[in-house]
């Protein structure tokens, strides 16, 4: 038997349900973009080999990451300015940095960056959101990392996009130039928000994700304010606001989703609208705690996310795992809420359901794509290791020392191979300079 | 000159006040346990030499972190059972564990392992509270790390001690065992809490506490479940009974303290009482927010801690920044609490005070004992770096690539040089086959 990638004697992590359980001592087989096999090490063939085989001795195989959520070329910004009040942080540091210092060349290398950072910290598939989303789209291509690129829309003058009337059109050229024409990039649209966008712009904006079948981010439901200004001017919530204008549905990606009434989330419920949760954003700018114990009672499909760097300041999954964890329990006292299956199953499978992805990636399986990482189990931080439900609260991003998107190795024993990360970091301290001077 | 150990060309974060301004391209020498000097390179001695030199380049320098509460050798329950309520968790899984397998031998070995994932994420100095201490002690000698050892005290009958009766008089031998004998190790008495130690064996313990001259640990109000007993059972909040007993004063710690009202606050804030604040047990177990916010502006002195491994899964202070300051920034929603100084110095400065060590540790200055840890600032998680504000909420445990304790290398370029890791894991290893079979 021939493969194109062979690992074996590591643990395999399948995830394929709610199940946390290992195959001791495995192994995991590719050709081209896909697993063909996989199964204990006593029943790999016993003429099978590979061009390229990874010793897995000491090592957990689990699906790659999936971020739902990020703004990757907001790198730029992270740490600029932080533990501002919001509008004070919006307005007077990440809109005049945004206006100033976004082109194309600006998204490129550090959305680049951003992909070394999730490369590192197990992350195989990012959704990210932002300006000259082309050259996000082409930094994603580069570094090798599966995306779910979405154009974003404002209705007033932004970055790349100086008259808002363009913007729709704009969306529609950025789809045509990505669909179906590379495996690892999928074109979307992120009209960003209810208050930065008319509901003829949403409209607009979702006939043509309906049109293209493409995936329809937006942020929603971010903060109270948010909420209480809905109200106040429409008499209705963000979420019911969305249902009116015929937005929710299982192609919908509702961002954040913090400030839910029992109502919002049953149309979120009964629409199949997917959830992007992003715990460490929502603590970073205290916009709060999302309803998710109950949107996962309700079966709503949820994954997590990062976030732009900037509302974060890291864009490591497995801290997002943690935090989601965590700080569900927190809310309501109650250490039974989001075990670490569920977290598990929100960061893989979960994820890849809210991106519309789950037939090729989100576990690993015979005919899956060949998304995963292999992680170090050999850390002071998992010893012992009774069982993998230890990650989400013992694990980080540096454990992950191997990392394989679409059958390719992108990063090896820690050492990114796919691309020249070092060139990408000079880059962007370059970008910084000019923002910051370095201390 | 000759130093003993010279640190070069990185940026030096004092962290001597809560400005976090960093000396960039600084030097550092220590000789024997001792600071002896530090600035930039430009202002080093021509004819400075040193037994062992470190070239900082592209690093910075700090001081190590201070983690005011710790079971260290509880490393063994680390993921052993999770997600579950608190009273299942202690009775069904922890304290049964705790019976068994508690003994010299694993509080020696499982407390070496606590150290090495410590020093590994830059902590150079722990609070630790747990039976066998003087097992502990010596882990923590052995393996160069910076540790106040309190020897626990329960009112019924606990590992190492079937008589309750002994207890007092058992702290005072170990104290006897400890004080002024090793420069890294103070003894001290660790009172578990007020729901299992009596009034006279706290009293008899602070008395002791005072007589020698240690800290003197207890958990205090960690779950509103314990308030209300309290209050219940005596008509007092937990706070208000220790004060009532005499107990609270400055050289009392008082850990997690969750649930505190205004008087209670106010009690610790008066008595000078120091506060071990554990975020990441916190959440975990569901018990709460502390409300550091509240205390912060009453003064109280305030250090972060990890709790015991099983409380939290991992022992990273880098974790406990992020989430310290995240966490009050979300119970409040207010981004501006919290803000990376603060948390920066209850991680050092504060810590070392919370432990009457302030003489000695928590800031780089001359004359400080040369504990210190040199963070790589080449990642991508810390491209670019506007400043050191950026730490708590982007930097972890694996950004440490350095460690050093009183003068002495322990950890270099992430290898620990100064004691068998590998033979600590293994033997970990060994007693964990005995609790559950490896999968």
């Amino acid at each position: 038997m021939q493969y194109d990638l062979l690992i074996t004697n590591s643990s395999i992590l399948p995830l394929a349900s709610d199940s946390t359980e290992l195959i001791p001592g495995g192994y995991l087989a590719s050709i081209g973009e896909d697993i063909v096999a996989m199964g204990p090490m006593t029943e790999l063939p016993a003429n099978a080999k590979a061009t390229t085989t990874i010793d897995g001795t000491g090592t957990l195989t689990m699906p790659g990451l999936i971020n739902t959520h990020n703004h990757a070329a907001m790198t730029l910004f992270r740490g600029l300015a932080d533990d501002l009040p919001l509008m004070a942080w919006l307005n007077n540091h990440i809109f005049p940095a945004e206006a100033k210092f976004v082109n194309h060349e600006m998204v490129y290398w550090c959305s680049k960056l951003a992909s070394a950072e999730m490369i590192r910290s197990g992350t195989t598939c990012v959704a990210d959101g932002y300006f000259y989303e082309d050259a996000a789209a082409q930094a994603f291509r580069d570094t090798g990392m599966r995306a779910v690129a979405a154009q974003a829309v404002v209705d007033f003058p932004a970055p790349g996009v100086p008259d808002p009337a363009d913007n729709i059109a704009m969306v529609e050229e950025f789809i045509n130039n990505w669909q179906d024409k590379e495996s690892l990039i999928t074109p979307a649209i992120f009209c960003h928000a209810l208050y930065t966008c008319s509901p003829e712009t949403l409209q607009k904006g979702k006939e043509l994700a309906r049109k293209r079948q493409v995936p329809f981010f937006i942020h929603l439901a971010e903060t109270e304010f948010e909420v209480q200004e809905s109200i106040k001017e429409h008499g209705l919530t963000p979420t019911r606001r969305l249902y009116q204008l015929d937005l929710l549905d299982q192609n919908t990606i509702a961002v954040h989703c913090v400030w839910l009434n029992k109502e919002d989330q049953q149309l979120l419920a009964t629409t199949g609208t997917k959830v992007a949760s992003c715990p460490g954003s929502n603590m970073k700018l205290a916009s709060g705690i999302a309803p998710l114990a109950e949107l996962e009672q309700q079966h709503v499909v949820i994954g997590l996310g990062t976030d732009g760097c900037a509302s974060n300041n890291n864009l490591d999954l497995f801290a997002e795992m943690d935090l989601a964890g965590k700080l569900q329990k927190t809310k309501k006292l109650d250490p039974t809420l989001l075990p670490a299956p569920t977290i598990l199953r929100m960061a893989t499978s979960g994820g890849a359901k809210v991106l519309g992805l789950d037939e090729k990636i989100g576990c690993l399986a015979i005919g899956k794509k060949a998304d995963c990482i292999i992680l170090d189990l050999k850390g002071a931080n998992l010893t012992p290791f009774y069982g993998a439900n230890l990650l989400p609260s013992a694990a980080t991003g540096y454990d992950v020392q191997t990392t394989i998107i679409n059958g390719q190795v992108i990063m090896r024993d820690r050492k990114i191979t796919y691309f020249d990360e070092m060139k990408t970091m000079t880059k962007v301290r370059e970008l910084a300079r000019e923002i910051k001077a370095p201390t």
